[in-house]
């Protein structure tokens, strides 16, 4: 059963919201990625959002540029965590999306990351649910270990390489 | 009948919305003002939105600040226009609301005011009102020449008592 | 007769503005089209903007970039709706003309729409005419219908082939 | 055992941080609330954000402004969920922080919410505990149907009363 | 016969331009100073744009806050150099105005200066003037070493008390 | 003798810088242009700002990115109009030097243009030396009228051949 | 012999500036504290800073807003490290200051502290100092102990009376 | 022994930080420059820091873009001056980062230098060491004349050729 909801309102943002998926695939969470414009399907959304929690999902990843209602809509109605991504658009750079999603008003938060940040959300959703699952939780520190292990061997090629030639085979 | 709703998402947003509802009252158009909380309240917001059109609202007049969904979402669900004004907060001085307000996706505009513009959501819904109304459209510009002769008089006033006098008396 | 006039300061405009033409064409809404300069040629302007009521114009769409005044000139003598749609340009990604468009002083508020937003002014347009249109009402819901369809078989899509499949495609 | 962390880098942080506390304590969570400055005392900083998950911490909540280095550090250690909380200090009204806080490198995320929004951050951290907690899950429920019944009781008051009525008793 | 005029749209704006109208008269320039609204007003203000070279201004300075739209309106109208003073206003901190006056299009140009900057405006129309006025241009010189003077016997002050007595007094 | 001196910081920047040449040459007034860094050589910056008013310019043209000393230097050293042209860069877009340049202290402004207006700075020193030189004068309402023709041309041929046309030439 | 030069270009910024000298005092080190305007004296600005070296000067801090050109031009003459102090006025907060101080131009950095950050200007230049001065690098370092033994006992006094009573007593 | 330690947290960022140490080796100052990531790796990242000044560093130059922790928490740990250079990265201008490094705390300076200035933090730390090595220091000062002629041999290049040769030649 799917444990995180990944939606996006357009098949445009399907490129960055992908990057959350790709993810939850890695850290080995179930969950469904679906398409819905609270905007443009006011009904459809709120049926999504209502039903979610009916459906098992502990946590929702959002994400949206411009005006970027779907996330703040998600939190309004899904009772457990939303997690809101900023999209950046053609204009504004996402300060606009980064703006409509961390602002919320008190009582119903949006757990925002950086604009763009589709696969930062899905560590951030794998954070919520390793609160409660210890096997997750091992994966998670897995992932810390191999990202600083990638860090190391660049910091070692550049020591020994020197940056001249790091950058030429860049 | 009330033509437009006057609707803002928490009563500290009161004292800057009751301008709309003030110069409402000026133009002679008869309007409905509450509070429903898109965030905190969905499903009484959606009955709104989705009962305005039936109830003869023909504007929507939506105020909100920071996140700002409220505008963006009645006019996801409204057929007809809805005038956005963006509220200014503690921080960011509105263009957090702004920017939430005025960047909808295609399909779906918001026509947005400036910042704690409530007065001025008033006459534009009146503008809009008044291309099926001639007696408005006469009020309207009524209202019109009032402003240019409440500047002329204050030209007048500048112009005998010199601006050193004027400004000791304001 | 045209309902609604389409005016920006120059040609550059266009490609932007044109969006706003082929909207109210899908909607079946007359319309003119023209360039004209608040600052190149302010007596033609004025002429437009004072001849234009009394041409039948309901609306007026007016597009501009950088000091972007020709949308707040509009409504200071036009006493219908004016619309105003922000354009990006080389700097500022567009928040020069945002400013200038929607901070309007009290009594002569333009409709302000998104940065490079012409598509959605039309729409907006549309709602204001169908505010005393039934018919247009009627073509405004079903272009929202639409519009939900095709979210609805972008999910399918999305459901049926996966994401990566999906992005393999666009 | 404390669930909830929350940490601040001054005491002049403390009256906006007690908000999360006073929310926390509303929501029955146990929490632990602290003064530690990860700029001044870097090695007292790695020895809380190392211990925090020994000492059964499932989240913390880390208000910071200016640089606001405080919450990314904890998430570069802690390996549960960290919940950031933008500050505003004197100038730039809190977008420093913001920016600080929100715009973290891929796999390290924070939850970031609103500028000085640290109620929301615990009622954030109560959806991650409720995520493996039913009883709290219900009492996120409560508190929601208490938000929107303050608010239906504002508007029934607003539409009682009238709005200058209402103004005038704020 | 005046050679400057001060033209601003409201009396709200008052006490900031009336810094222009100290600074001619200390610099010993005509000036004329009155209150125009392009927007609601715009046939007296085409006539007092129109007329302007006709009665001899030789710069005209017009302050405007929020959409800003006085000054590039009266450069695309008068041929002469017209200097723009963006005024703060409730929101934005003025950068709506500043923008608004300084992005003019190709052609038609706005002698910007600093935010509320209505003194400096008067010192550059006294700069433009002297480029034919070489008694001016004296004048301004003088101003000049004033200037300069008060600031070393500040310089003089600090020395000698020390900066706590120095602040102690302010 | 040259009555505009054209300065700029780096070669870098004479791309955008020689578009006040251009213009001045349409317009037939005398120019020297150069390049000056009043960081990198700040003694020959001194001689030139001094030497200024000796040489006989009326005016200085003073273009620069970032930083953007220069253009405020000059107008602390020449008594007469220093016209700034605020260069956009790599990141910022220009308000780094926009704000640099346009928000002088009292006593010593800038005439600020938009961001790249270099043709703009020069159409202003146009009207600057215009106010003693009315053949000049005349010369800039020729090029008033051009712009109008252009602009009226552009309208005529859209009139003609419609939108779809009239873009697929561009 | 002084090895701190303190600048500033009006005594209005000398509340904040006088904390540099306040930390340069704790931290006892020689310094010379001045006011010089590099806009309205520009001769005596730049002998301050060509003789700055001769003087004995090894770092200069230099606290300007607005424009804030004073501490670049130092930059561009003083060989040795000069330290801005963006200072925040009355619009904008100061990040007009930011940008032109920081965004120097290559070969002439100028080493930036936060808006209004004038104490840690003081001890950015300790630092400095202390790269060939090991009694001032130890004082420095018991500085960093002062801080961080005020944190802890602000935690201490935190986890003793409890963050209500705490914030009664501030 | 190196006297400069160069450090980022990604090699994404080396193109940009190898100038620093194209521009230390110019003026023949030993460093070493690395890869680590506080956010990564934070045990590596502390280790460095606390070493630091025990391998003989005397200045740190640390790049960083987004969230940007690395300048300040090397200034946290390490006792002499850390620079920082903000990095732009794909949103934002490198705004978020120059927020990050430049808004530091009281006690805890970073000398932050501009977005993507990397060269100038290495002419910045070299400054630094000249105020206790005079050969560097005359190194430093045949640095200035040399980028001094490179300015004057442009000069002189346009000054011959006219300005329409040279753009054609860049």
């Amino acid at each position: 059963m799917a444990k995180v909801g990944i939606v996006m309102g357009s098949d445009s943002d399907l490129k960055i919201m992908s990057k959350a998926a790709d993810m939850l695939e890695k850290l080995d969470i179930d969950y469904e990625i679906t398409i819905i414009s609270a905007h443009r399907m006011p009904d459809v959304f709120f049926d999504y959002a209502k039903s979610a929690e009916g459906k098992g999902f502990q946590v929702i990843i959002a994400g949206a540029g411009m005006a970027a209602h779907l996330p703040g809509m998600c939190a309004a109605i899904f009772p457990l965590p939303v997690i809101g991504v900023p999209l950046s658009s053609k204009n504004l750079d996402g300060v606009d999306a980064l703006y409509s999603i961390v602002q919320m008003p008190p009582g119903i938060p949006v757990a925002t990351v950086a604009i763009d940040g589709a696969a930062n959300a899905a560590v951030l959703a794998a954070k919520i649910l390793a609160t409660s699952d210890s096997a997750l939780l091992e994966r998670l520190k897995d992932y810390g270990k191999e990202m600083k292990d990638a860090v190391s061997a660049k910091a070692d090629k550049l020591d020994k390489m020197g940056y001249n030639e790091y950058i030429r085979e860049m």
